[in-house]
């Protein structure tokens, strides 16, 4: 059986990279795409069974170049539906090359630049002010690209902010783990498939609950379900009768977005995401009710919630 | 009378600054501020009467930003309240030295480079393809900035791409205007005072209805009202109850938008925007229901529709 093909945003030893790794396993051909729209446009053409797609992080809220893709207003990925998910902790290491900083005891003093995402920079702040108060700060375009900077720079005594999966692709040594301020700065990731593709209706590898498998855990036995819609803005209340629907077939509302519809100004359409502990047998039915109230709707996937409680 | 203090987002000439002077008029003190958190806090500490920020544009969506300063999870602007809107229609020029180009007839070969915020080429692809095909473009971080670096940069022959409004700021040549393909990109900007204050009590300069002047126009009649709260995890159907409220109360929803709580991870708070056509003397009894069902809410601010139809 030829392998999964499986796309990621790029580049190699991103977090998404990460994400596809844990989720289908290194027998999988992954796939670096530059894009979020040519992972998911891979998956509508049948060049990929999957694409793996970061959704929302604990922090920082939702990745609105995927809530777009999703509403997909061209019409253009009818095929693509959300199949599962994955929920992604993330960890800063330190990394250097092989070598350069004494271990035992460490000592960080030779160090003269950091080079990270300039997001990492914030995560990190307490560390940053323990051990490296005054060191030149150079952003990056990616963590992962921090640690490929780092290794390539040898004309200095350095250091990356990344991910131990970024260190490991790189060949450099993990100084530090979870250098991170916050214990549970979490992304949750997609999983997209083809539904009319026949092949892709395979299962793939058992989805692990969660990277961080330290702690007792159970998987919320629920499902999940998306949707999107636009509503009538000829009517009044029509956006809270749509959001009824849910309620009263059993569906508990646990995020709303809406997004510009782009087709004209202040028309929106929202992103609707519901979770029940029954079957979700009830969600064609919802999908009936819905279409009488809105302009237009789509189901965009039900699957299996993976967050766990600990 | 000790004129009007309004703090925005800088630098100088930005599109903030621009709603700014067109809803507060020139005899206003507008200040520009480092970030949206200093300028809202001005208004909080009373530094400042009034803070004009964008809240959503028609093609990119909310002001992330924005959404969690008015969430205000550690309560540190309790007093600072939405009391009016502008929209602000986004419109581009082409910019150059005064005396570089030849206007009759117009000739852009000479010009070998060109400025402007990464955001704006997309805006302008279309008389980019006609005029400036091969052109090295350099990103910069405003376009207002872009403006700037045109003027100072005067060994080259440059052009920037920028508002009418950053012209006349730099006292640039205005070569072209509206060279946006979209015509209709609007930002939504929030007016906030300080409810405790009672010197910010005082009406400020009638708000204009729109920076389009150009077309027959009618402001709708109607009020809208922002909320945020919290939803108790341990009850189902919450948000649909919450939701339901605003409907009964003669609230139309008109926009959701879903941000993490930081509190806990898959925790959210929600804004909820809604429209009514009736007297809003029924916000503080929807304030009351909502406190209710609830794990906390706040009312944001009811202000006069500003939206215009043509």
């Amino acid at each position: 059986m030829a392998p999964l093909k499986v796309t990621f945003l790029g580049p190699a030893a991103s977090f998404s990279h990460q994400a596809a790794v844990e989720t289908f396993g290194l027998s999988s051909e992954l796939i670096p795409c530059v894009s979020f729209a040519d992972a998911i446009a891979a998956v509508q053409n049948g060049e990929a069974d999957y694409a793996i797609v970061p959704f929302e992080n604990s922090t920082n809220g939702s990745v609105v170049q995927t809530l777009d893709l999703l509403v997909d207003r061209g019409g253009v990925y009818a095929d693509v539906e959300v199949c599962s998910e994955y929920y992604l902790t993330v960890h800063h290491c330190l990394l250097a090359r092989k070598g350069l900083i004494p271990l035992s005891p460490r000592d960080y003093s030779s160090i003269v630049k950091l080079y990270t995402h300039p997001q990492a920079w914030g995560q990190c702040e307490k560390f940053l002010a323990r051990n490296f108060r005054g060191v030149e700060r150079q952003d990056v375009s990616s963590t992962s690209k921090a640690g490929e900077v780092v290794l390539k720079t040898d004309t200095e005594a350095n250091a990356a902010i990344a991910s131990r999966f970024a260190g490991e692709h790189h060949g450099l040594e993990i100084l530090e783990e979870n250098i991170e301020d916050m214990a549970n700065n979490t992304t949750r990731f997609l999983v997209l498939k083809n539904v009319s593709l026949g092949r892709t209706e395979l299962a793939f590898e058992g989805v692990k609950t969660s990277s961080t498998q330290d702690l007792p855990q159970t998987v919320a036995k629920t499902k999940k379900t998306l949707t999107s819609f636009m509503i009538r803005q000829d009517t009044l209340g029509t956006l809270a009768d749509a959001l009824l629907i849910f309620k009263e077939s059993g569906l508990n509302l646990t995020s709303i977005s809406t997004r510009p519809s782009q087709i004209q100004a202040w028309k929106y359409v929202f992103l609707v995401e519901s979770e029940t502990e029954q079957n979700t047998e009830v969600v064609p039915a919802v999908m009936e009710r819905l279409g009488k109230v809105t302009e237009n709707c789509r189901h965009l996937g039900t699957w299996a919630n993976q967050l766990v409680s600990t």
